[in-house]
């Protein structure tokens, strides 16, 4: 798989008192990019749904942070699936401003199936595996 | 009916880089106000949709501001429900800080039923009305 | 002034429960494309305040929702600034998605200058308006 | 140091269209216990700028999901600061609702003093970590 990416500019709002992002923010803009990712196959939530009855709960989310982000600049988030378990994911991503590394960080995704008696984990359907990669 | 509050810890990442309030922020805390409200009869959105088969989208909101507020103060939310129409109830807001009016609101929310063709605008059910009054 | 529009998806995580945009967002996006707006004249929020020693408090901002909007479309938010007032302008925006007229909205901002003794309401710099219009 | 923590009610606009909490909400809650265990020593971020002419800004974070949370439920945040290094210490977190274990996470904060040219990483001050502990 190549490396997906998807730019953001950094909002006023993105901002606290200190003029650097709010950190939770960086979680949002990761979880925007692999909304996207998704959908660059033709995979949005909805379709992982109806297709495979299954959603992508996420297990484990981490991040260091190299460099501050300021309003005015834009980033460049760049996702890249590294793992494939039997029955979850990691997404591996980088953050960049120009030049200038900003944070690096991750998501394990768990694959679970949506059944009567709620979400049940299961084993990555081939089919996700194989659009994803 | 009596004037309901809630109270709210501004916290530092609700603050702009001007060290006040986003003011994206102060509409969150009127929904949040709204649903305790509800919560307090007994009527979370689960129990209007459970009971009433129902919703209550916003049709128009807005908000004066009166003076800024800042990272360590808390702000209450007072709510009380001005006006009853038969197809939509206005909602109007004062926020305070001690002594101090932040900010006046309010927000026009209408009475939707859930059908299978989507939402559908109806009439206000009476023991919605007299529950929440 | 032509219409000044900024584009933006909506993210998976701006929608609540019922799946419709939660609606502080929009208005999150009103300020980010009114940040742009003030960009695309060079007068950012620092410029502004090197610039002039000023900046453009809120005074009053409201929204009529028409239809709801949901994960997977991209919305265009429209902006215009339609009054100058002495010490106040207007902006209103229209948020579209394709041709589903979303919402029409309004911010009211103020001018007011860095004093020692914090923000004081001032007559808005001729060259920010002609800058602006 | 004995376990600081803090309540939070989880809100309708904090969930998704899954009907659970987006997940960069629990980083945010995590940035909010944090401030609140600061100022519950006397040292808010403004404090911390005023006594020390140091800020605290954050170099890595991380989180391990447990258990999903929905709307109208209440969570308890719980930190406390486990480890000092020289320049460096770690928060670790635990969330929960009622007895359910909803999530455990870390946040390293770093030393830096504001100087002239910026942020500059020192050693952590020895009256901040007295009064932390």
């Amino acid at each position: 798989m190549s490396v997906f990416f998807s730019d953001f500019e950094v909002e006023w709002g993105d901002c606290d008192e200190a003029g650097i992002v709010f950190y939770p923010n960086y979680f949002y803009w990761l979880d925007c990019t692999f909304q996207r990712l998704l959908k660059s196959r033709g995979l949005g939530q909805r379709q992982v749904q109806t297709e495979f009855g299954a959603v992508t709960p996420l297990a484990d989310a981490g991040m260091q942070f190299r460099a501050p982000v300021r309003y005015d600049e834009t980033i460049r988030v760049e996702a890249k699936i590294m793992v494939w378990e039997e029955r979850r994911f990691r997404v591996d991503y980088r953050i960049i401003s120009g030049d200038k590394l900003v944070a690096e960080g991750y998501e394990l995704r768990a694959w679970a199936t949506l059944t009567p008696n709620g979400l049940r984990g299961a084993p990555i359907a081939a089919e996700f595996k194989r659009r994803m990669t």
